[in-house]
């Protein structure tokens, strides 16, 4: 998308295989190889400075528990860039999300940030099938500028102004797909299921409100419809984990079995230690919480939750 | 359920045939075969005036195009009996929703009534998997007595004094169903469909808000979960007719191949109309109207619809 709408995009990859297998091959090793790129205007990096000091906006997306390795190695300066997070999770090592992470590690105001989001899964994205994605940011200006480096025939760009609230509902929803995933993993149903994501959207709505405050509807892609393809679909690690949990495994192995860490399982500590901190009544992620983290039966956890649902 | 909580449940089917049957067999021939009936508590009929003699409550569980055949059999008088309507549809003959067709044409007032919403697919509650309905009145006193008669251990009733609105946005749901089936039928994938069914929501928000008055959230389990549970099922009526015409059926050959129609076809028309006339913008709404009615052709209309959505 970028490169067909840039005249040069700098990309920072891992090492110098995935460098040099992109510059001979015009495709990524492992991840999409069926996507090739236009290598005119594509410049390879494993140099984080490098990148930083050539470009005025840098879009993130690494896992977020690799995030803190790549952004520690920054040295240049960095007033004035725009930083796009593509970040659906928590920074392990503070605990919280990329926003107060940019903000509290690098000076790096909210003013000169940008969370992207949307009910987008990168296999559809790759096949260009017809996508829509939400960029939010404090300053207008900040946004129009991206809206146009993003769209595209196969995606529709939107602008909201709720930065905080877009980033916090992409992480909600990944503890809201373990849970999904816990209960069709106990036998729970379709029925169920539909009963479980509406109370999950009020809940990210309660959240929401305490969290920050900017105007928005839960109801919107980039909240509602970003649940919906997490909690529905099959390929989500999220919802594999809970699946696993809900079958039996122990929590710890269920994670030992994937080949990764689901987002949602540091989301949920972060997040349920944030509710507490606001007072607030979350039933699902309380649920979530004690089974993740406090070794608690999930059979009758669900039980228990089934109750304060309606 | 009923038989169950009830002493006596009166039945009123469809003929002697059916009747015989149940009452030889245990359970429905046609039907959801696997459940059986304890028939000491059941008493089955064909003669609806003999069933409304004998009966306080009532619930219409017909096709929504067959009630009025069935109603109109009536001579006994109703006058404070309670018709609790399970039906999710129009009635053809004066293109309304249940509640009109009933208070209308029966004198049965709003206050004598009752709708039960909800995701629930009754194959699921054959199977005694956890679901939750809701009943929605006017009077609390009617709500009360009816959660008494549903609730079971599989079963979790909640009250709502929406009644047009639980009505209307069943109705609604079984249109989006039809939407989000030409969608898929056309080739639009999950990101997409997360997309349509998060404007669905707000389309049947809008609309409610228009036609009747009452406390609701829309994303409370009767209305967003119903949607869900529909919009997102393969074996939903309405979902496959679309995908049919997404697929490149015409309208009138994609009925023809279903053996019975899908309520959402009625719907639309009689949603489409009533959305005119009180000067409601509801491009999804539209969009199916002009497939089902005007002939139009649906990937060019789903395209101008995709520019309408965000």
């Amino acid at each position: 998308m970028l490169v067909e709408n840039c005249k040069v995009v700098h990309w920072c990859v891992r090492n110098e295989y995935v460098k040099g297998a992109i510059e001979q091959r015009g495709h990524n090793p492992t991840y999409l190889t069926a996507v090739n790129f236009n290598l005119k205007n594509l410049k390879l990096t494993t140099d984080i400075n490098e990148l930083v000091s050539a470009c005025e906006v840098i879009v993130l997306a690494t896992p977020s528990i690799y995030l803190s390795d790549t952004m520690e190695k920054m040295t240049v300066d960095s007033t004035n860039k725009i930083f796009v997070s593509a970040i659906k999770g928590i920074i392990p090592k503070v605990n919280d999300v990329v926003a107060h992470y940019l903000r509290d590690e690098f000076k790096i105001g909210f003013r000169n940030q940008a969370v992207i989001a949307g009910p987008c899964h990168a296999e559809e994205v790759a096949m260009e099938r017809l996508s829509y994605l939400t960029v939010a940011t404090v300053e207008e200006e900040v946004s129009t500028k991206l809206v146009n480096i993003f769209n595209s025939d196969f995606i529709k760009m939107h602008s909201s102004k709720d930065l905080l609230g877009n980033e916090y509902s992409a992480i909600l929803k990944n503890i809201f797909a373990i849970g999904a995933g816990i209960a069709s993993g106990l036998g729970y149903g379709d029925n169920f299921t539909a009963v479980f994501v509406s109370n999950a959207i009020r809940e990210m709505e309660t959240f929401l409100e305490a969290i920050y405050e900017a105007p928005r509807d839960v109801n919107e892609s980039a909240y509602l419809g970003d649940l919906l393809v997490t909690a529905y679909s099959l390929f989500s690690r999220n919802r594999n984990l809970g699946n696993l949990i809900g079958k039996g495994y122990t929590v710890k192995s269920a994670i030992q079995s994937m080949n990764m860490v689901a987002e949602g399982y540091y989301a949920a500590d972060s997040i349920y230690k944030t509710s507490k901190e606001k007072g607030l009544k979350l039933p699902i992620v309380d649920t979530i919480y004690s089974i993740l983290y406090e070794g608690k039966n999930a059979e009758k956890q669900f039980k228990k939750l089934t109750a304060k649902l309606d």
